[in-house]
């Protein structure tokens, strides 16, 4: 089997490095609209194929799988056309420039029988599966609230908001960590420079006591990647600056005890050990690759699959929504009908 | 002159100590309702005078000045007893429970002509006086964003939800350093056992592109205090966590040349020097108390005063209110027509 | 039982609190040359009694224990006399100006068959006594390397250099966790003002392949107090400028396969879990007075005894011999016989 | 003018990634004992010419320098071959495996009359360059002591102890910064495998009251790369572990008033900003391989010659031979003369 890479911008050379060496791929292949950075991918992975029309890609039998890395504004054209070929796709993240898109990709590959993978990288770094597992374990207890703050001084965006260019990672990790569908979302933003918003705060409401809240932001003096989780049992501190110990697992919390309320109980404050497990160290994107090969082959379903996409690209846009109405709460079933 | 100083729980015996040894107070007064709390501070401080009665402090023609320390429900007719008796009043933060009282006591200084202080006990830091100096002297430019963390596992309070607790700080560190009227609040919490809300995000809205926002809660198993300003020129961190260097400033920031939008003309990242002045060590309580007496004397308004009480009892009354409404956002002036 | 405190500096009002409030102690009696440091503690603590002779103290037959906290030259002095009236002593460390004032100081309170405790405060707090735990429990291994780190912009002190004012400190928890008696020191300082050694680094030699080494400096601007111990197993991080986590355990090392040098044999790292246990936050001073007194009632011997306190002084006096002969080996065996 | 690399292991590859681009050089020639690093260089690199014996590279007049990144035992020989050729010479630190071999290398250079460069890559760094700058600038004063800890777990190397393979960067580091000959060396290390050194510690001696020491350790569970440089007017902190702010200088001090010695004088500490100076982040590599062309082209003497590479040579030679004497302090004078 053979791997097209479509888009050879930032993040497509490393999908080109992974899929290389991935087992069962029996060649890369390349494609951008521009011919400098296929000669570029050529003279660092020689044994890459390059070719000059997607149509070549389309109609190539022994292409099994495609990833696009192209602007998110494209995912949604050549996404079709890749999935109308019949062969299997996977899209960077986000996965479309609108939860319409999306679906249409979702009911595209269903209808087709095709594997459509979203790349959610954060999802199989070491840091994150180890999260997965210590919730599933049932160490951390159930989830009471799920914080990240991602800021930076960034680079601005000429086609996306701070929110698509940051706050997708960070709602990737907590779709995938909460497990459950939030009901809304309030989001707001500025945009200092007359363009799109350059820093934003977003909430995604639960049915339950749960919040949900990010902070992305391009105007940081300081870089900041720092998730908190409180759980019932016990609280985990996500900090990807950290050069080691990135995941720390805390034995604290407030017990009730006694039927009245907190404030008229006993309030116990549990402080006990802190815990840093070991990380796997496997770049994600190797995880990834390997993941989607073997969806090919075995019928798996992937980690992100396209409701999983779709679900994102959802909150991402009712924050759009929510921005452009000061910050109202956006319900995501009158999204879903819309 | 004498100070009398009501309420000893955990804040009163701080003043006490700071009034003792302030320059111009010849004796400090104190009464609280348990006369437990009153032994122990003659026995800490002997040289203290206790009451049995409220009455004796309002009569006590030595006494000029009143600081209040009790529990905020009780601050608005405590604080109306010492106005009334044409005494110089120093409240706790936060200087009433609600919006309406706060501004009964504006009314009632202003009508006897007496100082009415807040203890904004963090505007009187080393950090804080730096900051606004920065921000004075225009090297930081035209303020972008606010940003503050304040989390913790905490104690939970009886008689407050974590938004009157710890946003308070914040809200009053905002309100001396911005110097603007908000608009509107918005903000969300969660009440995970059933009491007040433990966790809270807030958004104050500016009439211009300016957010402030402010991150509060009982439930982490982290303490952090950290407050960003993003500045046109420079960027500050706050960060009242570090031993030393608590104040960084950040020669960092975004330049848009051309007249086009900053996605189409050339936006450039400068990225320069970092600089830590040294802070002041004195403590902020003891600078508070010198003004208190210092105003009193000289009849100079406080750096902290009604007007500046009342508009972060605003904010906290409008937090609530949007709390309650889903974080609906709620407009300042509607509330100050209430 | 009364207890009496000579010496009301910088050190001995911390005994006064914690002795006051020790189980078994019916009273504490201070003296000091100063009157006025004994009105001051009359005044913060006015259950205290003041003396104006040392005669007063040695005399009274309800004070079973004195705790000397003077200035080390002054320890040999008013201990032996203290020994001499029968009495248990408690002195602050290091116990004394040279081993042969210490080796007197032990004999004559074995021959009285009284308690002689040296107050190396360290060995109480949670963090050593968790990591003498770990130690203990053979978690950790056989200790490979002691690494001491304690340096600061320090007030200079008249009477001592920076060894004795700040490694006495390290040395005592190292003398407390490795428990094997060192063989030789070496080191090296410089005095760069004409006075006393304001930097120096100390080597302690064990008769294994064990190091133990020490910088103490009161030249640097930012304070660092850092110790790691490298052990077969794990290696411990004691770091007590953490706000928390102080101690650090990590299940890292180095296992050496086959029979060959690490060099040729296959060497492996590990690279596991990181852990940092809760600490007891009780006051160590607390835990001392409560075990001096406990040792008075009961007959039993101290954690840090007069021969603990005597060894620390050694590797003091070696150090400075060494640093007095340009960072020569100073044997404690030779030490010992003069 | 061409450029050969020789030896292809870690280093080597970064060479060929440098010369590559640097302005001046027309083509880069590589050879390493093993074709298949030369395969792997040639796939990575496509422009790179390969050859099979050292030969062809002495006697390809095109060759006008030749870069050595070969084991250090290799250094001399190959070293004097291409000296012999007249040929330009860069050596990988260290420069050589003893004094003798070093000064051979010197003195054959100084005959040939061509460049000896040594590849001390630190002082390339932004971060070297400005504490450099700012110790030129005098602001820094005069220099009191050069702390440095550079310890992590560590590979165990085959020919070298950690002295050789850590301590030489920051020897050369010290080397460039003081700019004094030191008098003498003493170490003490300990192998715990029955192999090399796998920690030690190292102090400098100069003439004046100034000391230079160094902690390296292949067994420490944290990495830490940090260097305090004491001042007498300001202080500086070179943490190579800090993702930016790397080099901070803090206005502290101490200055004596008076004409008595610091104790009895009036001590002042002076506690004043912090400043973190913004540095370059030009690869160091790059720099050195411009640097490099540009003595061969101008007849410059480069920043790092061979007597600066002779001068780490002999401390690492000194520092062996006082590790296996005990530590005994080894002067330099001495050791020139063997």
């Amino acid at each position: 089997m053979k791997i097209a890479i479509i888009g050879l911008g930032y993040w497509g050379p490393n999908l080109v490095r992974n899929f290389i060496t991935t087992e069962g791929v029996d060649g890369v292949v390349c494609w951008d609209l521009q011919p400098k950075k296929m000669e570029r991918i050529k003279k660092r992975f020689p044994s890459v194929e390059t070719v000059e029309t997607l149509e070549e890609i389309l109609t190539d039998p022994e292409i099994a799988g495609v990833a696009v890395a192209t602007p998110v504004s494209t995912h949604h054209e050549i996404g079709m056309k890749v999935l109308g070929a019949g062969k299997h796709l996977l899209l960077e993240k986000p996965m479309a420039a609108s939860s319409r898109e999306a679906r249409e990709l979702v009911e595209a590959a269903s209808k087709k029988g095709v594997v459509l993978a979203v790349d959610h990288t954060f999802i199989y770094t070491g840091a994150v599966r180890k999260i997965k597992e210590l919730l599933e374990s049932g160490k951390i207890g159930e989830i009471l609230y799920f914080d990240s703050v991602r800021v930076n001084l960034g680079l601005f965006q000429h086609d996306a908001n701070v929110v698509w260019d940051l706050a997708t990672h960070d709602l990737s990790i907590m779709h995938h960590l909460i497990g459950m569908r939030p009901v809304g979302v309030s989001a707001v933003g500025v945009s200092h420079f007359n363009g799109h918003e350059d820093m934003a705060y977003l909430t995604v409401h639960f049915s339950d006591k749960l919040l949900a809240h990010f902070h992305v932001n391009w105007l940081s003096p300081v870089k900041v990647r720092k998730i908190l989780i409180g759980g019932s049992r016990q609280m985990v501190v996500y900090d990807d600056m950290e050069a080691s110990d990135k995941v720390k697992v805390y034995d604290k919390g407030v017990s009730v005890n006694g039927e009245e309320s907190v404030y008229r109980a006993l309030v116990q404050y549990r402080t006990g050990d802190m815990f840093a497990p070991h990380l796997d160290q496997t770049e994600a994107l190797t995880l990834l690759a390997r993941e989607f090969v073997d969806c090919i082959q075995n019928g798996k379903p992937p980690a992100v699959d396209g409701m999983a996409g779709l679900e994102v690209v959802q909150i991402l846009e009712a924050a759009d929504l929510s921005m452009k109405n000061g910050g109202e709460k956006i319900l995501l079933s009158t999204l879903s009908e819309a």
